[in-house]
């Protein structure tokens, strides 16, 4: 019925037709956060979109096995094979045992996940909960001779690896290019050369957190868990890799090392990349005060927000943005994204109450039907062409149109023909709760309505008017509510 | 100003005081769920009881390390050293990788604590995540001579350990009962004695999980994970281990023997036990039919249930029973409980709405200050009395009736000397919320509301009464909402 999907695959450098390597199943990994701080706008852009694909590939028909890990050791201070533990240094700051931290920052990574409504990945491994299997590729990738020991640790030798495969196809680097822009080894450094990097590092001083191994007492380098997770839960060549843009080099670049190497075989399919975030037009950093966090956005509590946006509104602002494409977070887009979101929910509302009386013999609207037909057509064709959630939306609104017009009574359900009445009706919701991830987001200040109610209450008891005071009683109480009719005053109460 | 805090101590078969090791530092360990199904309502009482220490350990000014584990591998049927793996006995029913199953049902797990607004631990290890350091602990018990290794798998020497200490005595069992009660190896069982228990199981080709080892490809025995974890989180000795007391023999049996093996000093200084859940009177379980979900108790969709029951109710329900008493769910409980929650939730809202005002002199009221006192009192030596929460919950219901005084105006707020007034705020709020952990439900039905709003408003249209009009559609605004005058009937949006 539609036409295929198209993801644009970065190892391409194109859109490509989405073909799974096993039908119908498909296999998806994306990095996950590093757990030492609270997870930051630009990650939840990235988890948000690749949870887009995960839903769309499941309402397409298949059965996904979704990946997505945490990082909860080895991922050092810049990126680099030397420095601090992310993880280890913020436990030394806070006086903490490393693992506390984190509990502390995947729990607040799991909340704003679930507040925004993305799906949890079928399997969520830790780089710690796998540290044997990444003993273990070490051992075969220094058996293979494309890994070298030195000082207890050991090192991924990148122009060994480059005579027989292509370093740095991902990124577009060629290696004699990051070569002649590499540093010098200063005689400090004990890999045999600056592109090479860190599978294992023996821990020094520094470093609480540590396990033996046969080279030392030490941790796994940073690039190395996921090559080792998504080998032990998707296989050796699995569909789709995805992550922030900021990762293809080095990391995507060095997890491809890893699996080419250690299977002689291309490790991914497709490799997708969110592009970044930005403030007020600005790249979004702590030093420049711009840095906004999720919280900070749903309770306003930022100085350059004028308001809280609601986790409905942020998610509607990402999808209006295509995920290749940088998105900018500013109190104006928010707002309109926020107006947007309501109206969407509107439509939904109204949607859910369409009848369609079969019994009706009404004129045929061919115009409308044709109308329709394409508008749906159209959400899916935006869909397919990787991954256009603006394009759906404006479907959505076009959608809408109709949903208005039935709602006012200018165009009858029943001039539709019953299968273009359903599918307006499905295509409508399915991608809005399905699909997007959209979901209402009820009032929560219910008490200015009841408070209007029992003012109301009030009015009908002085007018001695019986029957709607026992009527607003029995409403109220199917809330769970009960009435207090005081000396000076009536109040509401929790029904006991 | 408070008496001191006694705890049950299974070990000693007394109550005692709680005395830290290290103050004002506590470390607590508590046996969390084995992740192969959704939790059942036994575990959840377990940690729901374990939340209240938590918190109340908290609120008397302790900084307290909660580690509670997820058991995501080694957990045997029939809680037994041989037969299939629980979650790789899931995993092939379901066709599933066993990493997927241990997903789902933690975040099931998670998703029914938060509900219940369980706090989360400080650290969540997962067995599969420690497999290095049970490693590491096996081959110090073989060291030592207190492990053997056969045909690649390794077994605790109960009879060499007891030469030196002393096996049974957490579950009151002797040595030389347990040899007569225990059935004679039949040849088949490699273990030298029938008492011997599992550090280290070579798996067999039923085994879908495993990993590399000294002496097998192989998996964990269950006991082994949390001697590894709560020493490598809270050290050689640390203050509670809590646990169902189903768990008392053999699984914390076994880890006393681990613990005391290896470091020749007790591991756990207060050892706490939970009893267990009947239903109707019957013990639960699958085969009587009477086994009840957590989502079913809140969706009501059960045949034992009358009605749906919220998180609330459940967690009020569980705190009227004591920890280490059989707690009984049944219908005319949990309406109980129903009630009872609601009633407490409406002393929550008047107690937070009362002023004090100090420009005003009025009389004392000896007896009220006396009466509120001696009831705050009341609701500390509940706690402190081996976390009597049920007398607590007596003690607050006592205090409420003072709040409905002061609400209709029988008792003056400035005749309480403001350290009492503020004591019985205080303590009403923070027992309630911060040691208790309940909080108020709101109606979800908030459309019930806004839905007798829009009846006002057009009665107040058709009258004319435009100042109501106005002031009606401003409330609504204020929740977000627009009124919609339509040709034929009026309806509420979202304002967009």
């Amino acid at each position: 019925m539609h036409q295929k999907l198209k993801l644009y695959n970065t190892l391409s450098r194109k859109k490509e037709a989405f073909e799974p390597i096993n039908p119908p199943f498909v296999g998806m990994y994306v990095c996950g956060p590093t757990v030492y701080s609270n997870v930051h706008l630009g990650n939840v852009r990235t988890f948000t979109s690749f949870d887009i694909l995960y839903r769309y590939l499941k309402h397409l028909g298949y059965t996904v096995r979704y990946v997505r890990n945490i990082t909860d050791v080895g991922h050092l201070v810049n990126d680099a094979d030397d420095g601090e533990d992310k993880i280890g240094k913020k436990a030394k700051l806070e006086n903490l045992e490393p693992m506390e931290i984190v509990q502390r920052y995947t729990n607040d990574f799991h909340e704003v996940m679930l507040r925004l409504n993305n799906l949890p990945p079928n399997i969520e491994p830790t780089a710690t909960g796998h540290l044997l299997e990444q003993i273990k590729m070490i051992k075969e990738l220094i058996d293979l001779g494309i890994a070298y020991e030195v000082n207890g640790s050991v090192y991924f030798n990148v122009r060994k690896y480059n005579e027989q495969y292509e370093y740095g196809k991902l990124s577009g680097r060629n290696i004699d290019d990051l070569i002649a822009g590499s540093r010098t080894l200063d005689g400090q450094d004990e890999k045999n050369d600056s592109l090479d990097f860190a599978l294992w590092k023996k821990a020094t001083g520094g470093h609480i957190m540590r396990w033996d191994s046969p080279w030392s007492e030490g941790f796994p380098g940073w690039h190395l868990e996921c090559s080792v997770m998504s080998h032990k839960y998707l296989g050796k060549t699995f569909d789709i890799h995805g992550g922030g843009m900021d990762l293809q080099f080095p990391h995507h670049e060095c997890e491809i090392a890893q699996g080419t190497a250690i299977h002689d075989t291309e490790p991914v399919k497709y490799w997708l990349h969110t592009n970044m975030l930005t403030a007020n037009g600005q790249k979004m950093s702590k030093s420049l005060g711009n840095s906004i966090l999720p919280d900070q956005l749903f309770s306003g509590n930022h100085s350059l927000l004028d308001q809280a946006y609601s986790p409905m509104t942020l998610r509607f602002a990402m999808l209006q943005a295509h995920y290749r494409s940088t998105m900018d977070i500013s109190n104006d887009a928010l707002k309109a994204a926020s107006k947007a979101y309501h109206k969407l929910m509107n439509g939904l509302r109204i949607v859910k109450e369409l009848r369609y009386d079969e019994s009706v013999n009404a004129d045929q609207n061919e115009k409308a039907i044709q109308q329709i037909n394409s508008i749906a057509d159209g959400i899916y064709r935006g869909l397919n062409d990787d991954l256009n959630t603006a394009v759906a939306i404006a479907g959505l609104f076009n959608m809408q149109k109709k949903l208005n017009a039935i709602q006012i009574g200018q165009l009858q359900p029943e001039s539709l023909d019953k299968p273009t009445f359903d599918r307006m009706v499905n295509v409508f919701i399915e991608i809005t709760e399905d699909v997007l991830g959209l979901f209402e987001e009820k009032p929560s200040n219910v008490e200015v309505a009841i408070d209007l109610v029992l003012e109301d209450y009030k009015v009908a008891k002085s007018n001695k008017d019986y029957d709607k005071v026992d009527y607003i009683r029995a409403k109220l109480k199917a809330m769970g509510l009960s009435v207090k009719d005081m000396k000076d005053r009536i109040e509401w109460a929790y029904e006991e």
